[in-house]
């Protein structure tokens, strides 16, 4: 099987559909290189789309350059506006190993196509999570302090925030944080009451940054009028989704309501789903060559 | 994707390691038309082989009258002895659907097979489960009735025991049962007690024989000092795997005790540990393109 990686540009443009097909188009153009453009989440509060594209390491990074410098011909940040915070036409740029491929090839993937936008499209570039050079640069958050506009005034000033490719100047294209990443799993849990502040109870009990599971984010909404607790597990191997779905139970049982039913958004790794079925089932003895489906691949 | 089925022939030679080969030789003989032999588990109690063989229909209807024919030519049922039930050289031939294959396909496949073995080779066959001609023929067991050398007495005399195709009479191959029938999953549940009376007690609440879940066949055995429920499912879309689990673990309550592991014998279609995910994270919005793999599948 050859050698796949998952990418997820988010581009700063929500509205105009001919922006976002012209991007889409430019990376569809690497199909023939095994380049596939899976899904598109454009969201017109936020004024942003989401990207999913799977291929091959090196197209993908020839994939992802073309699509960098669409945005950057098309959308200008002095103009933009959106509820979502950015600091340029293509936001954030995470490479994901999905097969074959190790988090060390995504760091050097995001390296390479970080050096070719610093150099060849003169916009600055910072590396992030698995592919930061800095520790206060792992945090996408803390790249994209004062957004866009923030940045502006202190690129050239505070060293800081000199970026690790291209000038230390700002463009109408803005900044792109580039970086690498495990697969993220976004994952809501319904709860049997209407009433926020359970699930905001139960968010924080749950999440890393109050003293709850490592690889889980968490916060507590109400959405239809239902509590639910909306979740990014960032590393579903360390923190399986059954271990915060549990917990969730069993939080949500102290205040006397249950789970009414979960929700995907987006992708799930296969190997996702199995490792909960073979904790749940208690099937100790499970190897993937059990699954009929792994015999009949070459 | 090509339409795939699965074929699990049962040969009575569970000690000639050279007549097994030769078997699995003839079927072999047929990988450039995409016939794959997955696993051969042999049994010398028992003295009887179980192949696991998948391909497309046709391919796998020319494999299977090949190694029909192999055994025929190299297994003696007036020499054979084994602990387990047998009619023939080759004892059994089920056609299972496995992808982009109804079970109708698979019961058109028995018949010509059965037709074929009949007519060329002149062993009698008998049609079973899906494929069967007439509902006491449904159940192997009841074909089975008297094995090789009660049948061999009745098959000229009893119009009950006329097979489906070929002679009245049996030769020194015995004869064949050929059939269609839906994917079996082998699944053991072990309990925290040594007690397989209580193993036993559950096993009659499970099993549809005595008024369980209908597609569960269940025994209380006692394995390595532990109470076990061994069960085949027989139809995991209609009685799914979590649906038996958690009955077991319910009946065990009621004794005291619980589920201490489970193990699968053989193999599992992805779909039903997919099944299990869904049930027990209460996935309401699942659909089978939410799986990542799956989208990277042409």
């Amino acid at each position: 099987m050859q050698p796949l990686v998952e990418c997820v540009p988010n581009f700063s443009e929500g509205r105009r559909p001919a922006v976002i097909e012209a991007i889409a188009a430019a990376i569809r153009a690497h199909a023939a290189a095994g380049i596939r453009l899976l899904d598109i989440e454009s969201d017109a509060d936020h004024n942003r789309s989401v990207f999913t594209v799977v291929g091959p390491p090196q197209a993908m990074m020839e994939a992802a350059f073309d699509a960098i410098r669409t945005a950057a011909g098309l959308i200008d940040l002095e103009q933009h506006r959106g509820a979502h915070p950015r600091i340029g036409a293509t936001d954030v740029v995470p490479f994901v190993p999905l097969r074959g491929v190790e988090m060390a090839d995504c760091v050097t993937l995001a390296r390479q196509l970080g050096q070719r936008v610093g150099e060849e499209l003169q916009i600055p570039v910072y590396l992030y999570e698995a592919a930061a050079t800095r520790p206060d640069r792992v945090n996408l958050a803390d790249i994209r302090r004062g957004e866009y506009e923030g940045l502006k005034t202190e690129i050239g000033v505070n060293p800081d925030r000199r970026p690790d490719f291209g000038p230390c100047r700002l463009g109408p294209a803005g900044a792109t944080v580039i970086g690498a990443r495990t697969f993220l799993i976004a994952f809501n849990v319904y709860l049997t009451t209407p009433d926020v502040e359970i699930a905001r109870k139960i968010a924080k009990t749950v999440r890393q940054s109050s003293g709850g599971l490592r690889y889980v984010k968490a916060l507590g909404l109400s959405v239809n009028g239902k509590a639910q607790v909306s979740m990014n597990l960032t590393d579903f191997e360390k923190t399986p989704i059954h271990v915060a779905v549990e917990l969730i139970r069993r939080e949500a049982q102290r205040y006397g309501v249950t789970i009414e039913s979960s929700e995907l958004v987006g992708l799930i790794p296969q190997q996702a789903l199995l490792d909960a079925a073979v904790w749940y089932l208690q099937l100790d003895n499970f190897r993937p060559n059990m699954v009929l489906e792994n015999r009949l691949i070459e």
